[in-house]
């Protein structure tokens, strides 16, 4: 028999409680609350992702001890004004409870009615809500309580019970009086509760470096709240291929990977439903979209022949599974439906963006792109649609970029190079601590205007705002914020790789760049950019301006519009079935045109 | 926090491994190897049921220790021949593993070709197996593994996968050279394995006292084998009411009945499939069959209103629940069909015994009854069913009696009264060591005949046989064998429930007695018992011999049927509603009728 682990050589884990939101972390020997945080899906902001710069992750102490960390930046300091510590540089000692500053927690956003999703669809829920009265039996009428129930419904398309739901019945129809909410899902009576109450959806974008969540009224359509919070899966890797090959090489890494991803969707369900003071288990439908490593991922689908040539999903059509069966809180009975995947890395949520685009591509030429740490673009020319997918990495969102930060208060989004100046607009007129994906474009193109980037992309020295400490080059953009040669390869690699996939999209279609009528951006990223830096940086092709439209976050959208509507959820899965795959690898000249757009001309 | 259990103060468990069988058991600090056999499902005989007397618990200690203990019986002892050891006498000392004794081995019974169930349908199973062979994929044809599989099936119906399966396809595929057995449950792929294995059913008739496995060839519905053991649950209480009470009033005392429960069939899953060279994930289809309590303690169903009045079951309808959600062993996607409740404690098993006997009921005035430990009988009159519920107990089965025992070597099945002289004949010619239920009830109606029993059913003194040790008169069947006072009672309540539910049946109906053209008596108990003794005792009524039909485990026939064939699933689910059930205790003159079928007139 196997002796039990000697509890001793563990390495110490401690539990960080954070009471006000109600919810729990658990911190590594070396972890910070901050890390800690994240790893839960605790929304806690920080927007310069932990380097002790930004000063949105404050926390105070309540209960238990921690050891203030040494920050590598100059200016900063564990401690904050008025008690507040900031979780990146604190380190727990012991179990502890913590206070989250209201300002660093990130926000539910609850919006009554969302005009734009209420407009362009009518509800049709997947999820049917019954309020049934049942008289009490007798010894002379006694027929089992399910039987009668489902008789009551009145509705022969509805044939049986979930089994947890089943357990439920009987005691719940004797504790409300024989008079209950009844949630049918197809064929099958998927949730019961108080008559009368609001039956919720969750959509959800589980992204690789963010996951959205938007809880809905499923009667109405209407979005109440929504939330972002990052993915705590890019503790194990900040793109795809790298979290693949955790879940492939990693023993249980597939688990971690699962867990994580679960974890975060859990952690949405439960933020969202406090803030609009309902129970997870108001949630009667769930739909995830995702691209296909996160949806196989998430539903610890088998990725080893994902992730190498020739790149094989294990599925690719839409599924339903059973929300307990993937531990995703939500009532008894409820489905997560998954959207479909269209080959390779693309998945549901370029779905759920064409979905949400189709009026504007329907006609014509048009390109439609998710940028991202992936980044999917679809070719629509002449009714067909042909789609590639592309490793663009995390830099065109901040990441992995030495000062990188979130697109928040202190995060510079705008750049220009004046003569000898270097201005820096940072969100709220703050002073700069970092900068988002849409000051570090911004950066690339105006050091290519002014002629301190050659058309390799290398720093040219001359100019005074150019440094060259340790025997690197960088641009100073404010006191603490340099953009650096790394940097700027990282974003000639994401630039490449995406422009590379547009030009081999027009070949394969025989199309010319001057065709494209129009240029669908979507994505947190692509809401921000300044266009023109996009096309002085070579991102996107030289088109008039008016044919680019920055639609946001339109995966968001299509995945709420597949929850509230199951005509939706056929049209998303004629989308996925129109698409044309191509494998980029699989493509004549693929290195050629990506060399080709590595340098600026 | 709660500190966890000081282990030291828990009761200390042992662990008895049976590895001719591959099977273990725990065993507490009082329980023989017999007991702890037993509540595991390990399929050790022990006619006597543990009083020390039969011999056919037989087992050999190969390693670890056990006590000795005195037996209660005269002339047993725990030591037989060749150093074998009764395991009704042997109690563990720690873990150990022994040997059951091939003969002590209740057997799996193989049966290459089943005549009666082969010849009355056509197989149609719910499950389709198909053998399915892929193109590898490539760079430029690289969809996804599981939607080209569906396509390779070429059947419209076939829309989704169970999520377990779909974990396992692309592994599968890839190890097995893109050739698999694929089996198709409805629109959903619920197994793959090796091309060409042969799909398994296993049909269980879980009854209150005993419980039948069946294992099918799916594709021929040919049994190929089958296999009894004791319902472990009746360590819990040996009827029904016990055991509801159980589960209502002691804390986990539902989970503790739908572990014995889920126990058994996993038992007989096991050592069905060992008997025919499978694996319980070679069954890729369940059916189970029980009164509504054993239906509502499988699936963990509340039974709180079932065991008071107006005692109403949670479900009627028939349940499709995937095995795994259950805890029963089976491929990966499995199902288990439950079949549809009549009412009250009427169940499944009644309705598989009217599926399995409709051509002999289906024309004139029949009564078809389930003669176990609880009794179920139903009257077809003018193309209506309706259908009463006894609680007839363990009596007649063997069960509570003083010297009862199951139907096996030694037990007494037939007693003759002449004169001075009592003859006993036990099973197998062997010297008599019990009563088994056909001897119960032989006794009794030879008591009567003979004088030894009054009116009221007191034993009467006067004839030699009849002692009265301790003041309690019993009859001497044998030198270990006494018929008790208290076993006449248990038969007196037995057949005043099963009697007085025909009277009012009938009555209900307005059928007279001698108008009933056919009586099918189903059970293990049924099968074997003299009908004449039967009517003899007032069990049923007197009508001509050849009016009698003993069916045997017609249940067993019946769930068998419905494993087989989706058309005879809709055919069982048509006679469960055609029944009406009638619940005995709303009935005027309830009470009465009972006791006037208490005596003997």
């Amino acid at each position: 028999m196997p002796h039990p682990p000697d509890v001793s050589l563990l390495p110490a884990r401690h539990r960080v409680r954070f009471a006000s939101i109600d919810r729990d972390a658990e911190c590594g020997e070396h972890d910070t609350i901050f890390q800690g945080a994240r790893r839960a899906g605790v929304r806690i902001v920080g927007a310069c992702g932990g380097r002790g710069v930004c000063g949105t992750c404050a926390v105070r102490v309540a209960e238990g001890e921690v050891e203030l960390l040494q920050p590598t930046a100059p200016h900063a300091r564990a401690r904050l004004a008025n008690g507040w510590l900031r979780a990146c540089l604190a380190r727990p000692l012991g179990d502890c409870t913590v206070e989250i500053s209201p300002r660093s927690l990130a926000p539910v956003a609850r919006a009554e009615v969302d005009g734009r999703a209420g407009a362009v669809f009518r509800p049709a829920p997947a999820v049917r809500v019954h309020t049934i009265a049942l008289a009490p039996p007798t010894l002379e009428a006694s027929h089992a309580d399910a039987d009668r129930l489902l008789r009551a419904l009145a509705d022969p398309r509805v044939r049986r019970f979930d089994l947890a739901v089943l357990r439920e019945l009987s005691g719940r129809l004797r504790a409300a009086g024989w008079r209950l909410g009844v949630c049918v899902h197809d064929d099958e009576v998927i949730a019961i509760g108080e008559a009368g109450r609001r039956a919720l959806g969750l959509a959800v974008d589980l992204g690789t470096t963010n996951v959205a969540g938007f809880l809905l009224d499923l009667q109405t359509g209407t979005r109440l709240a929504s939330l972002g919070i990052e993915n705590p899966q890019a503790a194990f890797g900040a793109d795809l291929v790298s979290r693949v090959n955790h879940a492939v090489r990693t023993t249980d890494g597939a688990g971690e990977l699962q867990q994580a991803a679960i974890g975060a969707i859990g952690a949405l369900a439960h933020d969202l439903c406090a803030a609009m003071s309902a129970q997870p288990q108001d949630i009667v439908d769930v739909a995830v979209c995702g691209n296909t490593a996160m949806h196989h991922l998430l539903l610890r689908l088998p990725v080893a022949q994902l992730g190498r040539a020739p790149f094989v999903p294990a599925l690719e059509a839409a599924l339903d599974a059973k929300a307990r069966d993937l531990d995703i809180p939500a009532a008894a009975g409820a489905y997560v439906h998954v959207l479909p995947n269209i080959g390779g890395f693309v998945g549901g949520d370029h779905v759920a963006t064409l979905l949400a685009t189709e009026d504007a591509w329907r006609a014509g030429t048009s390109i439609v792109m998710d940028i991202g740490t992936n980044t999917e673009i679809s070719l629509v020319h002449g009714g067909e649609i042909t789609t590639v997918s592309c490793p663009s990495g995390p830099a065109l969102e901040g990441g992995h970029i030495s000062c990188g930060m979130r697109a928040a208060e202190g995060a510079i989004e705008r750049v220009r190079i004046r003569g000898d100046s270097v201005e820096a607009q940072a969100i709220g007129d703050a002073a700069p601590v970092g900068l988002c994906g849409s000051g570090v474009l911004d950066a690339v193109a105006e050091m290519r205007r002014a002629g301190v980037l050659d058309l390799r992309g290398r720093i040219l020295a001359g100019h005074p705002a150019v440094r060259e400490p340790d025997g690197r080059r960088e641009l100073v953009l404010a006191p603490d914020v340099a953009f650096t040669q790394d940097d700027v390869r990282a974003v000639q690699l994401a630039k490449a790789a995406v422009r590379s996939g547009i030009d081999l999209l027009l070949r394969e279609a025989a199309v010319a760049e001057a065709a494209i009528d129009r240029v669908l951006i979507a994505g947190a990223f692509g809401a921000y950019i300044d266009v023109s830096s996009a096309i002085a940086s070579g991102l996107v092709p030289e088109l008039p301006r008016e044919r680019f439209t920055q639609v946001g976050n339109a995966a968001g959208v299509g995945v709420r519009m597949v929850l509230a509507s199951v005509a939706l959820r056929e049209r998303a899965r004629g989308i996925a079935s129109r698409c044309r795959y191509l494998e980029l690898g699989s493509l004549p000249g693929f290195q050629k045109a990506f060399l080709r757009r590595i340098g600026f001309d």
